[in-house]
Parts: C-alpha cells; structure tokens; sequence
C-alpha cells in the first residue's frame, strides 16, 4: 500500500477477442507510456447476471485460450475471476492473478480451490460484508496455504439499489494487506436499468481520485471503447478515450499521497 | 399466500443422523398435533463458513442418505439447499423443494441447473438485493422452464453486521409469488463472534409474529435442542422444547390475519 | 406493553376547525363502538416542510384553541407536538400529552422544557438513532423530573429516500418504557416527490399489523377523508374511510398476543 | 468549488475564552504560513448533546463576547452554528457566516431566520437526507432573499451507530452551491460511547484527503490541544499539534485536483 500502485485494467467481459486485444493494447501503450504496472483483465464468463439471456461471454477454455494469447502477445500479466472450484486449477495455468468474486467470497471450496493454486488472490469485498469481516477470508487462504491476498474494494450495500464506498473502511483493511480499489464497479446502481445494473460512469474522475488519496495497493478499473455499446457493465465503464487523462490523475495523486511524510495520529 | 402456511422447519446442518432423525421426529410429533402442513428442512453442507475449521455436514452422498432415511420413516417432504450446479440432479432424486442459497441466488447456472429438476424451488432472497430485483430470478426460472418459485425473505443489511427484515418488502413479494419467512436466519447478527454470527435467539417469537402478521405462504425455522451446543447459527435457532408453543402462535397469528375480510387501501 | 393498545390517532396537521371536528368525531365513533382508548392528535404547526410554501397550519394559539375546543366538546385527551421550548408551557396547558419531534429529539432544550411540565412525553425515535440511544432522552427527561415517556418508533433511514421499521429495535424499546408504533409515518418516501416526502398507504394495514404483533402499547395514525387532498403526508395518510375495518386487524391482532402464554426463550 | 479551499476550522465548543484564543491563533499561524483562506469555528452552546450533563458552551450572550473578541484579535472571519430562530440576528451581529446545524436543518423558521440576516450560511447536511433533497434547503433560503448557501456533507446514516461518507453524493452537491468537508465530525461514531459520540480520529488524515480529491471549496475541522480532555467530540477531533502536517497534505492534494485539466466523462 505504499510503492506506486498497479493497474489492474481491462474490459467487464471477453466480448471478443479482437476487441480484448484492441482494449488490452490501448491500455499497454498508455500505461508504458506512464510508467504504471500493468495486470490485464477480463471474465470469461459472467455467472450472474441480472438475466438469463444477457451476455456472458466466451466460457472457460475460449476464454483462457484469448487470455493466453494476449498474454503472450502483450507480455503483460494477466487476472480474472474464477466462479466454480474446477476452474481454479485450469484458470491458474494461464491467469498470474485469481480473482474471488464478491458474491461468493465466503464459499469455503471455492477459496480452497483458489489458494490451493499458490496464484496470488484478489478478494472482491463483498457488499454485504464488513471490511472487519475479510480477516475470515484471508484466513481460509492462509489455512489453505496461501497468504498472497489483495483485498478489493466496489462498494457496500446502502439501502436498496445503491452502493457506497466506505473509504475508512478501506483504509482499515490496509491493516489486512494490499487494497486494491475497484473504482468502477463500485459506480453501479444494482437493479437500476430494467433488466441489468446502472451506473454512475460520469463521476468515475472523482469516486477514483478519492480512493486514491486513501493510499492503496491497486486501482481497478474496466474500460470500454463505446461503454453504451458494451455487453455488461457499460453504465459504470469507463470510456477507452479517458483512460490515458484519467491514470494521469490517478498516478499523480498516488504519487503525492505516497510521498507525503507520514503522519500519524492517536 | 392466503391459505393457512406450511412450516419449512428441522435443523441447520445435518450435525449426526440420530440427531436430525430425533429434530424431525419432534418436529412431525408438534405439526401434526397442531395440523400444520410440515417440510424437513437441514443442510448435508454448509459452503460458506466464516471460518475453515467450522463444521459443514456430512456432504452430498451421506446427507442425502440421511435426508432420503428421514423422508422414508417420518413420510415427509424434504427440501435443503444447493450450492453447485452438478448437485442438483441427485438432490432432486431425494428433495421435494430445492433452496437456492442467499449469496448464490444470482448464479445463473446455479438457478438453471435447479430449475431443470422440475421441482419447487425455494428461492432465498440475497441481503444485498432489493425485493423487486428478485423478478430477475423468478425470470431466470421461468425462461428454465420451471415456475413453481417461493421467495424467502431473511433479512437485507443494514450498515455493517446487522440484518433488518422489511415487512413491506416481503408484502411487495406477495406479488411475485408464494412468500416464506426465514425468521430466524433474519435474527442473525453478521460476524457478530468472534468465528462466526451471532443471533438474536431471545428474540425469535416477536420477529415471527411480526412476519406471520403480513400474511404469507410459509414459515422458515431453525430449531435445536441445545442452541448453545448448536454446530451453526446456534445463537439463532430456536430450542426444540420451545416449537409447540411458538408455533401455537404462529398459527393463531396467521389464522387470525387470513380470516380477516379484505381491506384494500387506495 | 402488556395491557390493551391505547390509540392516538388524528390528522396529520389541522387544516381546519371544522374538518379537524370531522375526524375527530368518526374517531370517536369508532373507537367507542370498539372500545379502544383514543387520544386525539393534529399538529398544530408543521415545522420541517421540505419546502416553504407547504401548508404549515393554524399556528400556536388558533390551533391550540381548535385543539381545546375538540377536546372539551369530545370529551378526549389530546397530544400534539412541540417545535421550540416556550412552546411546551401553552401547550401543556391543553394537551394532555406532548410530542417530542424526531428530529429534534436530541435538543436538550426542548426536551427540558417538556419535560418541566409534568406531562406525559411521547418522545418520536429520530430516524437516525439507534433504538439504544433512546435510553438518552429517557434520562434527560428523568433528570427534569419526569419519567413518564412513551417511545414512538417510525421508521430508521434506510439508504436514502426510504424508512425501514425494525421490528426487533421496537422490540428492545419495550425495555425502556412504553412503546408506541406510527404505523403511517413509517410509510413515509423521504424526497419521494417534488417537493415533499412520497408514501406507501396502500401498506398501510400490513405494515400496523406487524407492529401490533410486537406487542406494543399505543398505535399511532394519521387519517384523512380524501389522503389525495390531505395538505400535508396525504401518500401515508390512512383513508378515514378505512379506519373502522383497520381498527378491527389492529385490536384483534392487539388482543391475540397479548393473550398468549408468556414464552421466554434463552 | 474551483478556487483553492477555504478552511472552517476551529474548537467544537468554546471551552473557556482563553483555550478558544491560543486554538485561534494557532490555526491563524498556521494558515498564514500556508497561505490558506481561514474562517473560525466555534459553538456557544452544544445544543443537543447525548446527556444533560453534557457540557454545553457559555450560552449566547458570553458565547459572541469571546467570537467577537477573537474576531477582533486576530482579524479572522467566524462561524457559529445557530440552533433557534430568536439567535440569528445577534448572531448574525457578529458571526460573518452562519451555520445550520444538521439535525434542524428542515425546520423552516430556522432556515428563515439565518437567511433573513443576509449573511451566508453554511448548511450541514442532515444524516438522515439524500444529497438531492438539500435543493429543498436551498430554495427555502432563496424564497427567503438569500442564495449565498453552502452545502456540508458530515456523513450520512449506515445502519446503527455509524456514519458513512457518500463520497459521489458529495460530488452531485457541487452543482447546487459551494461544497463544504465536516471531515472530522464525520468521523464520530453516533452512541459509540456510554453517554456519547465516539470518533475515528486516527483515520482522520485519510479522510479529509478522500474528500479533497473530489475537489471542493471548502473543509471544516475541529481540533483541539488535547483531544482526550475535550469537552465534546473529542474522539473526532484533530490534535492540534498535527494540524500543520495535516494541513500540508490537504492543500496538496487540493492545488494537484483543481489543477487538472478539466476531464468530462458523459
């Protein structure tokens, strides 16, 4: 939580592997470009949409198949979210980062499945979870044998049909270990459109910066050529054509915040 | 929602078979003297424990076993919850209700692979959801193919570590379809213990009545004969010795509210 | 908690003389052929509009003549709600009960000022405090010299735009002192509309029904012959129309619980 | 909102006059040295603390002796917050800004009397309200003759016993009026202690610097030589000794935010 912060950037779902590819280089050429380390993401599979007929993407082994390619094509590392214990395994062969999804953080065999890999984990926090509540899960890594654990931050349960991010609250879990913040998830409206979640895109600027100046590990971020256009999670995407003005911002403020002498108060 | 309620009732986890055989026998013994409709309720896994070393059950194969043992020798209908897609099928083979777990409710494979078995699905409300947004899982089961969909109400956060029931919620779900309430999952205090929640047991006859005062379809209880010694949500569950009285209540509430002459307000 | 339920019942502000005559007289009526305890309630001022052209009503000194002219000609015990200190003095002098304003439940004060008259206080859960922190207001009212306070839950904010009633916090009231439930300003939608709060009458019943079924010493409502022509929380405002047939729910649930054989669970 | 931020700073309760005076010249000092815009804040009364034994403040009269004292002293604007009608105007006779405390912030004659003296007012945000319903507010003032409002985000309602800041909510507010951080009173934690508020003092820093980033005009903070012997709020308050170093950072963070070029996300 205190060396410059990574990146983990990319798109909501492998929409195609062209588009991955298109959106995984734009975000290597302005991250170079800056200097920020850089993780890739994308799912290959949305196991939980809103309904049964949304987009869900290529599936598990089309899906690692495009994250290997780009992989190695970009030499960039890469993460993304493990839904069922079987994926773990085959998920880990190509993934440097497995990502444990919010919604099923707590299922024991799923975070055995994960830790039982030795890959690094990025814990989504629940919404409905207190930020107290994730030493249970990074406990269950470490019974598993893995203590390489990012706590992520989207978001907090407020009321019906909003989230809020509780920025003391991710400043405690800096106590856990390396937080990272998931700023655009964290802009959705649950059940805000008809049959999908809305979003808050147009405060993206501001919901980052502000956990930025927390001091964190990691930002999370997912982009999107044309957000109006994207098959999930568009309303909360970031549009591709910001990204490089936008991590200008983030990089500054995690640079002053990082460089300030510290100062504690009791 | 408007005939007299079934009660969903046993235990949380099948902790022995002797145990859960002695739980329904008392249970059976209560609703058959009081004439209400009964289902067997317990749990062959508890998947998402705060804590690794927390007792889950005796798994798929055993419990079904000991569920099957139960249904046979007391000739009643059995319903218990599922976790993974591929457990479905042969919990179907043995359960006459399927439960779809609160935090897996959005699982789009979860709520496929139930609703395939044909049976009646009992759908637990997920305490980060708002009660119009379960028409997306009732859809889900629908577009499945099934629409034999209960909605179970057990509580939404409120702030950290803390559930509150809202009773015009569960009265909006009356529209969408027969409305169960889990009375005493909702006493549950998250992450309360130290391992684990904590309950509000003292509490379980007044947040019953209160819910059988709405009118609904069913009633949803935990019960132990030693709470204290309980392998799970002890601090919620209801001591065995008090069933008869409590539900005694409960019937009368719900009689007395089902009788009432219609009142509709404009 | 224990004895019959008292009801307090009115208008939500007096709108005038004679209209407030109206509805006091069908209360009257009805609660005489129920045998219902009634006291009379209508505000006198309406002091936290959301805006400033909203209808306040009479005032001070009309209302307080309008309330004293009901309360002579119908024979009843009037409550009515206090917005500054040296109003407490002329209101006492009418009222048989004061109200203690939610949001300025915490003004010392006022709380002082009612307290110093030796009248009953009907103190309004601020919808921002924990049920706990009620224990505060009953002190500072015992320090003044006056023990003699009911506890009036009417919803807790819930996110935003929206009041939860927790049926378990009404409950941990009961420890405190007597507990009355405003079964229809917990209908409230805070900024649910333009320009004033928005509500859920259609509720109405299910929503008292579930208080009742606490246990509760005195249910608080708010009726008007036309809710849509009601100058002030007309979406929460039970129809007049209806307050015979509700009364009937509400008393029968009142006595069914209050029957029943104590049932401790510990 | 786009100039550099003016600092509301000062003791919670004026103590006794000469601790208000050394705190004054504290913050002057410093604020000189940094060269940022500096407003006094102090109350003469705590007009709703959690117990009646609270210490309270000098009361009115001695209350704008002292302020108006300081204010000549150090030749420093001030603010004070105004908790009946009847003290807006001799407040206003010395205060340059008057403040609306957050619980009464919906009472109309309140609002009209602190708009009526024509000085600019702060509005703290109540607890209970969404960001969206402080137009109401704002409109009172105006339909008053007075528009020189400002908005004061100090957290918002999270279940029980906790405040969370809406760090977007604090954003949707910049097009209403100028945007004022109560960082450290949002940092209390409503009945957290036996007989009042407790606080995150130690989580202060990160705070106030989440709510710079999002670029506003204004921050408002309490502090205090010895936070643990003050007379209220103490648990939320900034050491005075740190407020240079703290200081230091927020106009940092600051100046890097309104230096950016402008990045519209649509």
């Amino acid at each position: 939580n205190t060396s410059p912060f990574v990146l983990f950037g990319g798109m909501n779902v492998l929409e195609d592997a062209g588009l991955a590819s298109d959106v995984c280089a734009h975000f290597v050429e302005v991250t170079s470009r800056l200097g920020i380390p850089f993780v890739f993401k994308a799912s290959f599979d949305k196991a939980n949409r809103s309904s049964i007929g949304s987009f869900r993407g290529p599936g598990l082994s089309k899906g690692l198949e495009w994250l290997a390619d780009i992989k190695t094509r970009f030499d960039v590392p890469v993460i993304t979210d493990v839904h069922e214990p079987h994926q773990a395994a085959p998920v880990a062969d190509v993934a440097d980062i497995l990502q444990l999804p919010a919604f099923l953080a707590r299922q024991t065999d799923l975070v055995t499945a994960l830790a039982g890999t030795g890959k690094p984990i990025n814990v989504k926090k629940p919404q409905f979870l207190a930020p107290e509540e994730m030493r249970h899960i990074i406990t269950k890594c470490r019974d598993s044998g893995n203590d390489r654990v990012m706590l992520c931050e989207r978001g907090s349960c407020f009321g019906y049909n909003n989230l809020i991010v509780d920025m003391l609250g991710m400043d405690l879990m800096k106590n856990m270990g390396p937080v990272v913040f998931d700023a655009t998830h964290a802009l959705q409206r649950p059940g805000g459109r008809t049959d999908s979640a809305d979003g808050r895109r147009s405060q993206a600027v501001v919901l980052a910066r502000a956990g930025m100046a927390v001091g964190i590990a990691g930002l999370f971020i997912e982009a999107h050529p044309d957000p109006e256009a994207a098959k999930c999670d568009g309303p909360s995407a970031l549009p591709l054509a910001a990204l490089e003005p936008y991590l200008v911002q983030m990089q500054a403020v995690d640079r002053m915040v990082k460089g300030f002498a510290p100062l504690e108060i009791v």
